[in-house]
């Protein structure tokens, strides 16, 4: 295990180039750049770069990316969601049915003009979203009302040719799942919509520790085709904002541009109303921007693909043997630990490493785990072993643990797994605390220009007067956004007030941020 | 969960067309159609139509899928694979580095030309496989023999413009998984390339209860751009072979097309040595024509979505309620049964539909959960809960159950285990016992034209000369191909003899067959 994880950090220091090797940059000097520097040095993902805007997953980021997944099919299941999948390639046709939906999407589309050594009669697009084609589909399939709800997932990958990119956040292709719903009322849709959103909120917090606002995203910030989106917003360290998972409205807009309908109860033939609702791989560049440091990646331990790093320490050959026997005992006893929820209907062992590599030093191991996220290192020497202890170090201090702290090799594995959900915990707490420290009101337009001066941001709640010009002169003067309308209890309670540019009445306030 | 499975079924009644609603024609009338019924009534896939030789998985299908992912998954990670994700798209120029390579997928390739609007530079083909791209990373990575061996898994869709598709044997788009491994001497690569095959053949075997010759291609059946290509072969009912999983020994041709080196021990530079092996959704397939009946799906318990369905019956309204609340009951109790194998890293519980419809007669729903190749069958009618047992009827009559059994519940309960096991273990021993009831051993050209004549075909081991020549004659007289050059222990013991159609000296018989 050790020797692949090692290569994999061999590796990534070849492919880093040596302007960079090694170090990264704290995120006071250049927070875009320690980004990168956390992203490159935690082997998580690298630019593609003979394939524009694309990135390669390497497997530490792959694996974050497997519990993600693991994490929301179980959700998606629990709430009645079967997956299915769909073709990549969609008839340019489809994309041109809904009006909205082509004019948002038809600038970032790849297209398949030859195949089969023939030119296409038709061209066909790489799907950047399915509404389309399962749009398509669902009419083939719905009749009845008998046949509603339909509740379909896919995992796919999609293809978006973006100009400016950034690994995980923005990428050409990316992993995603997109649910797709069909419905026999809109009241059921707008619950589907709903319960999707905290789906996603309770995923976001419970496994990655990521704390979210939940919202209704404004007309121009929603998406193309949809009726309403809803979202969850998180705040980086930076004060920007990500959003991190949307779910849509999407009204009867797709059922009428592909006849998806149904006979009703009593009789008559209507329209499905739909939802569709999607997470990305974009989720790890949040999870990277609210916890990590500036020595590198923090993982809260539900989404570390290792959660223990043995390091053995001998100066003598004759103290080797005991030592590394006592590691490959510690690893084994751990790994028969699951961390999984009680109610899981999955396992959750513990994955630990022995970094048994010979020739460097024990510092150096530390420094390169702790890049790469490890949630808890063990240090363990000859003098541990006589009193059979073992020293244990969390990546961050915090009520889990703080500095070196010895304990008996029993207590410590007794003990380990409320450790590690303590660590969980503290990190939601953390960002949590973060997120409410740094929140403000605002309501004078000098004050948010100080605000949002530079590249400075932060979780700003403005009154705003409701209208999409006003939203636009916000955006051309400071880049700032309205990133939603809260839903109830996600912000401060609705009063009235006037709007931050415009001084006209406000019903209530909005969030407004930069955003990635 | 039984509201939906029922809309499923539903919706495919609508899309499967009006002149075959419902009925599953017979092996013996005519096999392709038979197969065709099944996929479709059991609602496992469909001809996507809209998008040339695609397909869409359909949720009882895609469940499939992802039981085969979760069990290879897990054997890949075993033998110390990690999985990585790499761009869709392949710069054009990349395919045509390798001669071999280039020959065999450029007829194949679906080709973006345009993106974002404008016409690109270079264009990109969408990914056939990945050696190409993946070959460029690896090139990056590598720099010792430290960083070897390289052992890397993806999980991904790929696209073949085939002129000939059928639903999961061979459509344009297929998901699949592709390994990748650099090694540092061809010693290394060729024990991966038998580590994987396998692996398949142990997966084949264990989950899907699909017996395989593991072998090795001809010069002319193997993958292009290989050295060697060992396969997994599966006899379908029909006499026909299924090439079910492969592995390649890649040698250096991929390391020195992409420039991938390596500084080895003793300081040389020299090119690493690749292996490639994947499977795909063609699996399952090979899975439906292994077991299944003239009554529809038969799946073996372990890669079921639904193991259990339980049909309440009642006349009288007042027999209603008691007969769903021990419906219920039961539900709940096999819920908790794990099913996996004890040494397992994951759960597996079993899935369990109560099918509560309304206004629909017992004997339709039996028929319909069969179609579906629901596992066991639970009837539960008043009587049988004065009596406090419930009648059980197995898919298919094996050592696990025969005709109907009435049973206590509490031994139900108890037993289900051991009899979903036995089950599974007796489709494997009934798949085995046909393949070597059927494989022959053919000696003379006569014989041969006599057991391959029209659409007829088995498992013939056959003498060859070994020229390829000989081989190409057999196929166009016949249709037949050689299947593989079997494994030590996979087929007759090698001794010598003389060509089935030339006479020539043959060292030891090949296997025969005619081909999905």
């Amino acid at each position: 295990m050790l020797r692949r994880m090692a290569k994999q950090g061999k590796s990534q220091g070849k492919s880093r180039g040596k302007e960079a090797a090694g170090r990264i940059t704290p995120r006071a000097e250049d927070y875009p750049q320690w980004y990168q520097d956390v992203v490159r040095e935690a082997g998580l993902a690298e630019p593609a770069k003979v394939v524009k805007g694309c990135m390669v997953i390497k497997p530490h980021g792959y694996a974050i990316w497997e519990k993600i997944q693991r994490d929301l099919d179980g959700r998606f299941k629990a709430t009645g969601h079967q997956n299915a999948y769909f073709p990549l390639l969609v008839p340019q046709s489809f994309i041109q049915k809904e009006a909205e939906h082509v004019e948002g999407f038809a600038p970032e589309l790849a297209v398949v003009t030859h195949a089969g050594g023939e030119a296409l009669e038709e061209p066909y697009v790489v799907r950047p979203t399915s509404e389309t084609i399962i749009g398509y589909y669902f009419s083939k399939w719905i009749d009845s009302y008998r046949d509603l709800p339909l509740l379909i997932n896919q995992w796919a990958n999609v293809m978006r040719w973006e100009k400016r990119t950034r690994l995980f956040l923005r990428t050409t292709e990316f992993l995603w799942q997109e649910g797709h719903t069909a419905h026999a009322s809109h009241e059921d849709s707008e619950l589907e919509v709903r319960r999707m959103l905290d789906v996603y909120g309770d995923h976001a917090e419970e496994l990655l520790a990521v704390p979210v606002v939940r919202g209704i995203k404004t007309e121009s910030e929603k998406f193309a085709g949809a009726e309403q989106s809803l979202c969850i917003e998180a705040m980086m360290q930076d004060g920007k904002a990500l959003q991190a998972g949307t779910s849509h409205d999407l009204g009867q807009n797709f059922g009428k541009a592909f006849n998806v309908m149904f006979q009703t109860e009593t009789g008559e033939r209507d329209y499905v109303w739909q939802t569709s609702w999607g997470v990305s791989t974009r989720l790890i560049g949040g999870l990277i921007m609210t916890h990590s440091d500036d020595a590198g990646l923090v993982l809260p331990p539900r989404v570390a693909p290792i959660h223990v790093v043995i390091v053995p320490i001998f100066r003598k050959a004759h103290e080797r043997e005991a030592v590394l026997e006592a590691a490959a005992r510690i690893k084994q006893r751990l790994e028969q630990v699951d961390i999984a929820p009680e109610t899981s209907r999955y396992r959750d062992f513990l994955s630990v490493v022995v970094d048994d590599r010979e020739g460097m030093r024990p510092g150096a191991k530390y420094y390169e785990w702790e890049r790469r996220g490890v949630p808890l290192r063990v240090e363990l020497g000859p003098r541990d072993l006589a009193k059979g202890q073992v020293c244990v170090r969390m990546r961050v201090d915090t009520a889990a643990g703080s500095g070196k702290e010895f304990l008996p090799e029993d207590e410590f594995i007794d003990t380990i797994r409320s450790r590690l959900l303590t660590f969980q915990d503290e990190l939601l707490s953390r960002a949590r605390a973060r997120l409410s420290e740094r929140a403000v009101t605002i309501d004078t337009w000098d004050e948010f220009e100080k605000t949002f001066a530079g590249d400075k941001s932060t979780f700003a709640w403005c009154h705003w007067d409701g209208t999409p010009e006003t939203e636009a002169k916000i955006k051309e003067l400071t880049k700032v956004t309205i990133r939603c309308i809260p839903l109830p209890g996600q912000g401060p309670d609705p009063e009235p007030g006037v709007c931050v540019l415009t001084g006209k009445p406000s019903a209530r306030r909005v969030l407004m941020a930069k955003a990635y």
